[in-house]
């Protein structure tokens, strides 16, 4: 356990001690930004484990959900996270990594950024329609071995 | 269930059809970035209900998970969020939000938004230590009643 565990709310909001709060799966929600764009690349999790080596690192770890294992963002594809500046939000839930990204695409489809596609808003929520506003950037076949 | 359902994974990653993957707590996880600054301004979860209210009305809910409810974004504070775009990602179980933010901060705590504190990289993460580096912006007992 390397993190400490406060109680006080004041404490918790304002106060230096790092003490996050994993959720009842043991995660934390992580969201990654290009350090220069400023653009959200991807959101994941980080259990204690992926927390602690990417402050301790400063590459971006993650625990994948569908792997159940620790994830070294980039391990496979080269595509790996510099952080540059990690913060944290109130509550201490949360976490935003701001990241040089190396490689020419953070999402597995082959897109800059996981965020390639725009929801239609403005009616009915059964009607919506995701259009895809980005153009693919790599060919993940190559990188991953399709 | 206003949403459709499909399990093929091209489909979930570059089709047309809104098919969020809620978790097993029913929630997906929601960045809501400020349009202007591209600065991300708070994660939270949103159920079914909360994600097809966002898209009807054009204005952010949420599910509060501390008070099991669904959260009409400023409805209390008046720190409402209009959704200026909104984007899923590659698996569909997060969107991010780009919203013009009415009011003096988006953060309970009394700042422009939730992530105002760095945590010191490069050391062993149990020593890992915060540093608040954004200014308040407003009073948060005076819009909460303290």
């Amino acid at each position: 356990m390397p993190f400490a565990h406060i109680e006080d709310k004041a404490a918790i909001e304002t106060g230096s001690l790092l003490s996050p709060r994993f959720d009842e799966r043991g995660l934390i929600t992580a969201v990654a930004v290009d350090a220069a764009s400023g653009r959200v690349l991807m959101v994941a999790a980080m259990n204690q484990e992926a927390l602690a080596r990417t402050i301790e690192t400063g590459e971006a770890h993650y625990w994948s959900r569908s792997r159940q294992a620790l994830w070294h963002k980039g391990a496979t594809s080269g595509h790996t996270q510099k952080v540059v500046e990690l913060r944290i939000d109130c509550d201490q839930d949360a976490v935003v990594l701001h990241v040089e990204a190396h490689g020419p695409g953070q999402c597995h489809v082959g897109y800059p950024s996981c965020f390639y596609r725009v929801v239609g808003i403005g009616g009915p929520a059964a009607d919506a329609r995701l259009t895809i506003v980005d153009a693919p950037s790599y060919d993940p076949d190559a990188v991953y071995g399709g």
